[in-house]
């Protein structure tokens, strides 16, 4: 039986972000999950109107994506509970630069990505900012043979129906494969 | 250290999800993982432009976002592999329908959304769909309490870097709290 939960988000889980941006001259960084993927290269941000960092993403036109391992739990989620505007979060971290100048990056995350703002959608009580990759820095032991192992990542994953952070699983099969045998000759 | 990937997407894991649309008359589903939240009730699909359900949700402007399970997997797989063109994809499961009528929903999922359609974003290679979410059904056996539970659900993440499907692990902490210790008093 299916019960009926009303207009329920329950696109989850979702990987946990800290988007950087410059605000003010100086970095600052927000906890979003509420994420998503356009194309294969570009994301999209949708963040509540309240957050200090968006008018940093309006005004310089770059934002980074970092994603955090489960080891910064705490730092990710403090990042989400207090404002920029009165606490200065970039203090937590070790900030760097790649070619956009007004995106910082946190060297903890084991991935980057800097983005350039390509459109902004404006939601009821979200602008919603849509990037295009720049460059992705990801740390080289969290790579398997050149490429992002998640295993190693340890992302945190989201969801906000249960307001909690989970650990990510097992890979258990092939995407563009494990399907085949369905197909009738 | 970190190497530099290029202009990499590293937004993974993200949910699989099953489309489903009604095109020339006919329920057809298709196999998107690169989603997004926009807002509280919004959801976004980047949906390659050759795909055969882009013409249903754009005529009928209603789609409906159908989360699998992992016993689901090779169902799952297999309707991002064949074209609704030439298969009837319906067929594999008994579908069901909400208050829209052109949005038909799988029964096997244990998470169905049905979204009137609200924007759609031309992407180079991807329409990407924003729905607005009307209504939500979930299976009574993946709610605890009330709430969707989603180590019952047991979706299917997806990473494109790895072209894998992930489980999703436990449940590790609490969000808007975990990281309330490191506040300044």
């Amino acid at each position: 039986m299916k019960a009926k939960l009303g207009a329920k988000n329950c696109l989850y889980p979702m990987p946990t972000t800290l988007v950087g941006a410059t605000v003010k001259g100086k970095p600052t960084f927000i906890t979003i999950a509420h994420v998503g993927i356009m194309g294969l290269g570009s994301v999209s941000l949708g963040m509540n109107k309240m957050h200090y960092t968006n008018a940093g993403i309006a005004e310089n036109r770059t934002f980074s994506v970092n994603i955090p391992s489960a080891e910064l739990v705490k730092e990710t989620d403090y990042c989400g509970l207090v404002s920029g505007k009165s606490v200065d979060k970039a203090a937590l971290f070790e900030v760097f630069y790649g070619e956009l100048k007004t995106a910082p990056m946190i060297k903890e995350c084991p991935i980057n990505m800097e983005c350039r703002l390509i459109q902004t959608l404006d939601f009821p009580r979200n602008d919603v900012f849509i990037g295009e990759i720049v460059e992705t820095y990801c740390a080289e032991d969290c790579l398997s043979d050149g490429v992002v192992d998640f295993s190693k990542v340890q992302p945190i994953l989201f969801s906000v129906n249960d307001k909690g952070y989970w650990r990510l699983g097992d890979r258990f099969a092939e995407a563009w494969s494990i399907g085949k045998g369905l197909k009738k000759s």
